[in-house]
């Protein structure tokens, strides 16, 4: 995942640009970006946040933008952004969240061309370079973003920031969000709302899917209409997003409490001491269950976040482990004896959940109760950079039922199809499966029905590929 | 408040020391520093935490540590320590929980006796050299530690490193806890018993009051016996622990819960939609109000740690109104129309809280009832570094006193007293003047016998000083 | 100026790049980089020099590269190098020493081409980049190469990293150098051939105009003849090149001898106490006239290199004055009452050579007969980034005409051609005026024959044209 | 070697320190620091010189010194400084140049009356806090100088702040030297007077032998006077010192053209093309030389400045080793088939000598005629940290004349006295073997007393106990 910030105002937007992509900072780890407009020129500045946070890095940097009045910020999980290009349109600067995947036959169509890419992500072509230089192909901005979204596989919603406007473009199925605030100065662009109310600005509106806007100081306009077709991503109300944010008017927190509450009604017949769940995204649908079920919430882990703040996920492995071992403490006092239900988002690699169940066997803990927040994770995110997902076999489920099928990897969709089911005797067994192999006294994943009402959308405007694989790609 | 950990191993303890120093980060913003006996030499490090945490400033230290097999780490709210000095008792470093009342009359009868000091404060005398330059005016390491005990007014628990020993040593009045642990390679003595669990140390015992052991890797030696009296800080339950913390054997976040739940039980006629904290130290309060009351706990604030991970107080008042204004994000979900019970750890100054409440306002609660988990701060601490108190008046509570009693600063303690007092008419009105002040439909403090309960030690074990002014100094 | 070091070997090439660029830091002090091939990828550093060192800036970037065969490095005064690109022709760096004049036009011609730039300079289009893209519409990298000196004018000598080897390709007239060595691992291509002796390469041959060579570890193999005009830069003689670099087979330091020698002879009626030179540039000059004319060669100025080491130019003036201020230390043994002959290079602003004079007189010298070591500064430099000539009127030389001629800014080639004139009225007139001006005892400009003389070359084979405006544009 | 800077004024002294210290840089490495009374508090700043340079280290620091009007800052090659200390005389920094061969007794006596020591130097007692702590012994600052100067054998000049205050004592014997200068505004003590120029002082007078004042900015006051028995330290003048400093009045530019021209009016048959030098110490002498004998000077080596400024001494041979391959550049032009006079100051360890001769020998040289302008080294020095010398035996001298004696290390002084007398056989001997082993044509010692005659000091007034161990001790 990826988050970015982009502020038109008839005052500096520097500072509003600076903690309003700070807030961006759990949609990714790896690297960040501010660009401005300063009347005369581009600045932009570019840092790894491998080890450091995005306020630490990007501070010293401010008085470089002066009183700029324009800028955008990313949070990036993957390339360098933002991207500066001079083009026959001028010059702009491009963020994005997107995945691309057709991005090597564009590579090669456009470098038969001759054209030329300059920004190197690693030894690969930078996908937001690549969206650059499709934009940098059109007549206009307008019909050069409409041709990225033409071109492109994949999804790809962005803020261009050129010497006049911020373009703010949503991905052609609406799966990334944008949404348009404003205060009396001005007009914002983010991926989430949770970034307005202490900066002072309040919502407008979102972004429809394919919808493109033109945001200057005096207002916001409609350069192309949203089309009729949306999927957004379910994944956003159960991980990504951050508690206080909307999506389609939607809160977060309330989706999760609501959630937790439909996992607990589906447990009538269990009784125990009290709910919990792993921090910081278990917490949510935890207090759901706990609520609804009249058992009380109670913390056995606590995350130390005085310095572990971030779920971030080093590249070295050693590294890795470390973090998960040691971010968060044990109490023994809530563990010795207890029978706890505990919930968590979602079952990714597995590993993390295995160490923390094995982090409460070593505590006492007398019966564990693992409750997931969605289905089962059987299809790799198409459309997402869906941080972990490098193959299939990342995923948890995937080796469980390859496994299942006698270590045979290219199943057929039918077969997979009938795992995702949570009423066949092959997924009651996977999951069956699971639970041993994760040392729990029971196991329950959400039911997709269940999932899709406690967000409260229409299930066709949800994208529930990763569990049904059942999305609009064209 | 600071805190310390110390290891001695037949293995590198390095890391522990490391990582263990690291898990009382929670105690102090300011400075912190590791100190090492690699076998020839004495290896120290000190760092600012100002602009970065413990581990990212000690990262690069850690190759000059060697495979050290004994350390001790400070994070300090106040001096730089440690500080390591070469004296007839050989050379030691030490560092200090302390506050010395007495330091200028110390340091005026030393001065003539031509002793010298070498570290500085700022201007002032470093309290820790203090401790060191007594400590070397001993007969041996015992009886040094025994005269700055003897010698001082106020409290000094200490870590002393030798080489061949560390000394741990907790305050005449056991006012600072001293948690000895140990592993299957050595022995680890610390301010919070939470650091254990993920190094895998298991708890040994506390020290008592002014009791001194001598730990090697081999085993834990008493050379002084613990004294008849202890008041232990009762904040450390309210406040400081951290919620995996133990001591006496009392765990923090059940402390808090049955604290808030005493709170919930004193509210019978009041309905709320449900509870809440203001994060982190609220937090455990509330949970236990909403299990006891049956109401739910929700959140319309939400922490955002990562990257305002640490309750930070920059020196700088601007920084420390940003940091207060940025930290918490409001989500409307939860605050529109909303009855709240709402809990906080205490009222310092006020500001704090009063800005909390204003943005819960704006964000559209209709009635905020808050519910504070100890009695009013009546009367400055003596006996610790409590980070903001450096003069009374600091104290919210001493100003509405001072300007209920017409603006008089010199105020008798029975006056005071009165004021102590739940059931007296005074501290009603106060309470009544603060609630208006703070522009809250209703607000309870928690009367101190109920917090002794919820602690659960005998009050005469118990420092209650700041609510009853009622503790030994000699 | 900029300066540039290539190496292709069947060893690493990381630490030869990374001294042998280090040893090109008196070319410039604004930017510097290196990328090197790996053998599957790019990787690429660039930093600023402004408040740091070469080889201390680049010193953590070394393990990067690991034991790249392949690499480049440049020590830039302008633009941000190298430019790396992907193309038709595949991946590529460039490193270039250039000034193109008509950058302006190329970048319309391109843009309406829908050509895209990435790098920028400021606001400005990066030079180096447009090379990049001007080589990336060739049909092969020679093809691309000779693209670029057909299309700019100006002047451009550049090393290209591919990932099979580096192509080095000198600039049309031959303006500026490239060295081409070897030792039995591989081969370098460098701006200066002081670079070689200490990494153990030995002189193979020099570029010829316009020539373009592959080099890779095996060979190096002419892909395009040299031209047959050829004029190379006389200031690289005079105060560019490092005293032990040789061009055309003549060696700098040499030359500097030769010149102050000419100097000596036509002062045969001056009897001075001894010659000096302003260090770092004018000693060569001072220690030929010395032995020329068989006076002491002594130093009433000494450059305190300890940590002045580099005539640098901060952007800042008050730095710059501060800079030229504190890095000559005078010594008042030799100031006293003294008659000095005291050399240096060349008067471009005239502001440094002011300050030490007045230096030398506020010491107690009593004759300063300043002798500079080429004639007047008149035509700016169209061929390099000559660091401080920003406009015409920079020139001392051009401010002190303008204004014998009543303010005119627009002069007529007739007119300054009668001021370059060193026999005319004119010029003894404005040197007269000079000398006053600067309060000197006396001033003398050398004259182009001479100076053509001591360097050795035919007159039509060097670049005078800031002398006598008479070089080669087509 | 060390040095130290002073100044108090009725303005900003914090520039003036800043500055004046910086020019004490070619006399230390390793470490440097300032500190500073900003009218109610010290503040102190120290930085590893390492990997930096003074001015680059210390330049952030400047804001936190205010506008302070006292202050003193140091290089040292040796312990952390300044020291700042508490006593009963108040708060007072002591900076130092020295040497205290009884260190080890002196720490004993001094732990047996149960002093402590704060500042450690690796495992060792910082040498400048001993001289704080016998300072803070004695009933005032000049009693306490006093005693330093009575207790400690070896050499100690200091400069001592207080908060009134700013005392200059120089060592018992003047080994080495302290320089008064004024301006308009105050004083400056330094020990070097070429930092004085460029800051805007003039000189005032010299410190005597044991003499201590005490500046303010009102005037400098004499409280002891100095001693009759003088023995400045020769090798100022032959490598240390600065060229445009003085000493005694005697210039170091000046003595070192005087003794060059002495050595070459002992080589009236030799026939050289030109003399050379060694940067930077030799080239003072080779000008001598040149300009003695009517020979030309030239540069056949030249230093690359740019980048390689000092003569440091990295603590890693490997990267020694590099440094002294790589900052002087071989000038073909004036090697190949040369007869060279090359001058160097001394021959310490003889590895650079060697090394530079190689150089030579393989870029062509015909002839090197090797002239050293003082005898050889063979009492190690016992009042300088002469930089190193840390056993007799990285004398080059030592190691020959054992060699010479049959491997015997312990040799009398009768011997060593022989080996001393630039007449006598074993000698002659010596200095032939010498020129074998370092590949010389021909090898020549200046004899010490043209050494003493080109300085111009009476010779009792001169340590010259290095050469022939004849300084006073008590």
């Amino acid at each position: 995942m990826s988050g970015f910030f982009g502020c038109v105002s008839r005052h500096s937007a520097v500072n509003d640009v600076f903690y309003g992509t700070d807030y961006h900072s759990h949609l990714g780890t790896k690297r960040a970006g501010m660009v401005f407009w300063d009347g005369t020129k581009f600045v932009r500045t570019i840092h790894s946040l491998e080890n450091g946070y995005f306020r630490n890095k990007f501070e010293d940097d401010l008085p470089r933008f002066g009183e700029s009045k324009m800028g955008v910020g990313i949070i990036s999980d993957n390339e360098s952004q933002p991207v500066t290009v001079t083009s026959h349109l001028g010059r702009f600067s491009v963020v994005t969240v997107s995945k691309i995947e057709n991005i090597e036959e564009l590579t090669a169509e456009l470098l038969a061309e001759k054209v030329h890419f300059a920004e190197l992500s690693g030894s690969e072509i930078n996908p937001t370079e690549m969206v650059a230089v499709l934009i940098s192909h059109g007549k206009s901005f307008a019909d050069g973003i409409e041709l990225v979204q033409k071109k492109i596989k994949g999804s790809c919603s962005m803020l261009v920031l050129t010497d006049h406007a911020i373009y703010a473009a949503r991905d052609r199925f609406g799966r990334t969000p944008i949404i348009i605030g404003k205060d009396d100065k001005g007009y914002v662009a983010a991926s989430e709302s949770s970034s307005f109310a202490n900066l002072g600005y309040e919502y407008v509106c979102e972004l429809g899917s394919g919808e493109i806007v033109q945001m200057s100081s005096d207002g916001v306009r409609r350069i192309k209409e949203a089309g009729c077709r949306k999927q957004i991503c379910s994944f956003l109300w159960v991980y990504y997003g951050y508690p206080s944010s909307n999506y389609e008017g939607i809160n977060v927190e309330g989706s999760r409490y609501r959630n937790g509450g439909y996992m607990a009604i589906r447990d009538s017949e269990l009784e125990p001491d009290f709910a919990a769940g792993i921090p910081d995204s278990g917490v949510g649908h935890a207090i759901g269950y706990s609520n609804e079920k009249g058992v009380p919430y109670k913390r056995p882990f606590v995350k130390y976040t005085p310095t572990w703040p971030r779920s971030f996920m080093p590249q070295d492995q050693t590294r890795r482990d470390l973090v998960a071992k040691m971010k968060l403490l044990p109490n023994e006092e809530f563990t010795k004896g207890r029978k706890i239900v505990l919930m968590d988002d979602s079952i990714v690699r597995g590993t993390q959940l295995k160490d923390n169940v094995v982090k409460l066997l070593d505590a006492g803990v007398e019966e564990v109760h693992m409750r997931i927040a969605c289905p089962p994770l059987i299809f790799p995110c198409r459309f997402l950079n869906f941080s972990v997902s490098k193959s299939t076999y990342d995923l948890y489920t995937r080796r469980i039922i390859r496994d299942m099928e006698g270590g045979i990897e290219n199943l057929s969709n039918e077969l997979l199809a009938e795992y995702a089911d949570p009423d066949s005797a092959k997924h009651k067994e996977m999951v069956e499966i699971m639970g041993k192999h994760l040392q729990l006294t029971s196991l329950k994943f959400q039911r997709l029905e269940d999932l899709v009402a406690a967000i409260g959308l229409p299930k066709e405007e949800l994208c529930t590929h990763c569990w049904d694989n059942s999305s609009y790609v064209e």
